[in-house]
């Protein structure tokens, strides 16, 4: 199955509302990239609310995902990071220092702008 | 499989993206109206931009996703409907003269903020 990634002005919303298991996470990566270079989005939010926790592997391509849209001039913001997730990157050495981070969806669109007009 | 329903504000936004089967679209009935009444949501867009068919079942269980939540008091706005969409719900006798809609996400939102203004 595939995770929703809706379009919204220049930006991408996604909400993680599903289990990730290795598949949909690695299908999530290939769509989201694809979206930015078809839309030519500024900024991508992902709210991961309803996720309780992530395994190294979903670990690391979160990671990959956030730095891979970077690379292609997209902004990301992550949202509702839950308490066993956030121990998880930080267990597994992924680094989201320079990644702004907001507690939901409306707050990261907010956090987004805000970062794209500095 | 459930549909995602993002919170942005005072509205709920969904977009259909995998094939409705009678089951997911019962769920998402049930799911939409819960998150209407949990979070007192004035508006939701529907955005059925990736929904090529929909079959008599479905049409009506969307029908009644419309009437139902304008029941409860949120205003919704389908967008993204394609032609073989539009051409069951009419042959259904379906009718959604009262349903605003709008070509996209974005512009259904604006919809939205119009109607609910107006």
């Amino acid at each position: 199955m595939r995770i929703p990634i809706l379009k919204l002005k220049r930006y991408l919303l996604i909400s993680v509302q599903v289990d990730l298991d290795d598949q949909t996470a690695l299908q999530f990566q290939e769509d989201l990239l694809n979206k930015i270079h078809q839309e030519g989005s500024a900024g991508v939010v992902i709210d991961l609310t309803s996720v309780d926790m992530i395994d190294s592997f979903i670990a690391k391509v979160l990671g990959d995902v956030v730095e891979m849209s970077n690379l292609m001039g997209a902004k990301v913001v992550l949202t509702g990071i839950q308490p066993g997730v956030a121990i998880t990157l930080i267990d597994m050495g992924i680094m989201l220092e320079e990644v702004p981070t907001a507690l939901d969806l409306e707050q990261g669109l907010d956090k987004l702008q805000q970062e794209l007009e500095a």
